[in-house]
């Protein structure tokens, strides 16, 4: 977009001011669209023959007035303040979406992060979330247990028990609002300046998380059964060994991987060796599996409180509930206490109280069971539809979760394979994002295809457009 | 408690076994009642003749089966599973209050940190979650925006522009569940190892925080206008001067000082003298004044980029709401975008929503000019009351917030005043509780006395045996 900004060099108005009426008149009058980028102030400045810190001055001016946004590493975008106007208008409550990333022309979305909502048992939510708001409970707008409420660790504890083989009392469970705060809380009882071993490729956000409290992180290789044990006593070229291993023995992700028993004993010998060590087990969508006998989890398995456990019910239930959970060894749980028992729980104990209901009346199992038919069907789907991209690639991952990767045999570049898709009207992602440091690498091009969030039709249309594009019709 | 555990030291049943299902068997039972102390594990094992580590091994399986909890500093305590077994028989959802502080006789708490919730506006809040709840708005079940829904943002932009003339735009305003969390993120942007000046007394979770963080803490005196801003820059005994000062100039906590415009303008001279210097204003209970008109936040008046404000709607609406925000200068704004803008939020996208309508339908400010009203009757109530003590106390902080001070003249300790207070079951907070460094604390004996969440009979009654105990009668 190039902005012509008619601009008065020998007028009283500073020419910050002219640029920043401007761009806001334009914006107030429709002519430049919500979500459009805005030229960087680099090159808007060299357009104007202006100064940089001319046009800077500018859109931090409509930056503090809400007319722009910026986007980091993407650069400036008109916000969408008709649309808001109109939400305040007419009261319906819906919110305006910020999407960033560029949707046009995609008809098929496999987005690995996607989830299905059309199954959500909306009726049972609302009907538990009316009976909680009597005015009798008032109770529940005080502060709660800062590490959640009892009933719901309870609640949590049982479920964890009788599902995933967790061994743990309502006493180690810290519930918070999701993943990434419950690591930043971890943080705080691990202390600072700790090296974490992370399987590569992995769930990067996890990862952020890490590198933002300032710790080591070290990514570790994996081979057919998962992270290689031998590899976290092998540091020739560091000055420390990890003191934690994060891990998805349940289904790595995003590599599918389900870690046999050999190996996770290998792990927990590991951790056991030195006084310190521990496991950080992120369980994050066991529930669901195609193929083979659930495992248990990890910490069902530990005799000597090395294993820390995370999950979340973002996946099973929705990524808005923003509940997560934390167990923590008995040792750990102390620590906690003395460093960061003082944190009030960042979940509103409404939400905790419509959650319990939801476990405890049984609710979430049936969603559960409801669920796993559901992404059964859709798996099954893709992967009948799948058959004929064989001649071309590898696929992996298939018995458990909610994406597939697809390998190409002959190594055509995944930018290639994924921009091929998106002419096509079809998104897939690139492995190589899960790597930390992925400009070091060397697994074979690979795209991840996720289908949760698809019907079968669309998954069909999906793969007919990919075998398009990818030329696999003979 | 002695617990008289019969041992059998010939048979093939281990000590620390013998002794957890002992304990279990009484808990169970009834025996041994909820919240009940149990002995230490060093008096237990002198008690019953075993090593300590018998009995430790004993409780740790105690723990970890939720039959007993740790409390920090305060020993171990039996939970409450009677209550919970009945919680599941019935479903109420009505949840097991852990209350840790002795209770037993006190008719009268004058709490600080309670709030009335009996104005609160139950229907409405109802209402709105039961209208948001419907099946097509299933895009709240999914992520949303990291910093918040927009539209939220927007609306409490306008809020604060409104009520605090705080000058921003919705683009600087970070949603996320409650103080602790959001004090945690900022951290994250300022980065590590920051000297943090604070008001002293002040709020010490905000203390803690910053410690758990590892910032070195400097307290600061304070005189009739609040911080000392010369304090900020004399430090011959330290190696380096304060990052960054956090004030809370509408209403200090707990001493109730209201921050003149002179020194706000030297705090904003203070910060605007060297890069990388902060404020950051904790504008907790700006919204409750009773004398004099509202004094805008310093936000305001900066010019400089150089107040960072935090806010929170857990004592305008209810502490369980979870929901508060942090208003960042576009510098910081930047920052936070690059290291933590890919921290989901905290808050669930439903309960945003709520909050949302809450605040554009008029129900926010409806609301707190009701809760205004109810808290100027309870405070006019105690003022009332308090003249009765005039002639051996000295009364502050009476101009705005939900609490008061009371000094003593004749410097009667504050331990002895909380316990002759707590004889006559009424419980008043000591001051010193307050301060950072309490053992070299020199101001006067004071106590605090909250009043938001008594009623005007409970007011009068704690008064009268306020009286009585601290012989004020004649």
């Amino acid at each position: 977009m190039e902005l012509m900004i008619p601009l008065d060099g020998q007028g009283t108005v500073p020419m910050y001011e002219q640029i920043y009426q401007y761009i806001k008149k334009e914006i107030r009058q429709g002519n430049l669209k919500a979500k459009s980028r805005l030229p960087s102030t680099r090159t808007l400045a060299e357009h104007l023959k202006v100064s940089r810190s001319t046009t800077q001055l500018a859109y931090e001016q409509l930056l503090s007035e809400g007319y722009i946004e910026s986007v980091p590493y993407k650069g400036y975008f008109v916000s969408a303040i008709d649309a808001l106007v109109e939400v305040q208008e007419h009261s319906t409550g819906l919110f305006v979406e910020l999407e960033v990333e560029e949707t046009e022309g995609i008809k098929v979305d496999f987005s690995p992060r996607g989830i299905d909502l059309n199954s959500f048992p909306y009726n049972t939510w609302r009907k538990i979330s009316k009976n909680i708001l009597v005015d009798d409970n008032k109770a529940l707008f005080l502060n709660g247990d800062p590490q959640g409420e009892y009933a719901l660790r309870e609640a949590i504890r049982s479920y964890l028990h009788s599902a995933r083989g967790v061994h743990c009392g309502a006493d180690q469970i810290i519930v918070g609002a999701g993943n990434e705060y419950l690591l930043m809380l971890l943080s705080l009882v691990l202390g600072p300046d700790q090296v974490i071993a992370m399987e590569n490729p992995t769930y990067k956000q996890a990862y952020r998380v890490f590198e933002s409290q300032g710790y080591q992180v070290v990514p570790v290789e994996m081979d057919q059964s998962g992270l290689d044990v031998g590899m976290l006593r092998r540091y020739p070229d560091r000055e420390r060994e990890p003191d934690l291993a994060y891990v998805m023995p349940s289904h790595q992700y995003p590599m599918g991987i389900v870690m046999p028993i050999k190996r996770r004993q290998e792990l927990l010998a590991w951790a056991s060796e030195k006084e310190g060590r521990y496991l950080l087990e992120d369980d994050y969508d066991s529930e669901f599996r195609y193929k083979g006998k659930p495992i248990p989890a990890l910490q069902g398995m530990d005799r000597n409180g090395r294993v820390i456990y995370i999950g979340t019910f973002s996946r099973s239930i929705a990524p808005a509930i923003r509940i997560g959970f934390l167990v923590l060894p008995l040792k750990l749980m102390a620590v906690y206490k003395r460093k960061a028992g003082f944190f009030a729980s960042t979940v509103s104990r409404i939400d905790q109280n419509i959650l319990y209901q939801f476990l405890t009346e049984g609710h979430y199992e049936r969603h559960l069971n409801r669920m796993r038919s559901v992404y059964k069907a859709k798996h099954d789907c893709l992967m009948g539809e799948l058959k004929g991209f064989e001649p071309a690639f590898w696929i992996a991952g298939e018995h458990a979760g909610i994406h597939l990767l697809l390998t190409h045999k002959k190594g055509v570049p995944e930018d290639i394979l994924v921009d091929q898709a998106r002419k096509a009207g079809v998104r897939v992602y690139q492995l190589s994002r899960y790597f930390i440091h992925p400009e070091h690498n060397q697994y074979p091009s690979t795209v991840v295809l996720g289908y949760a969030n698809l019907t079968e039709d669309m998954i069909k249309e999906g793969c007919r457009r990919l075998r398009e594009a990818w030329d696999l019709e003979h």
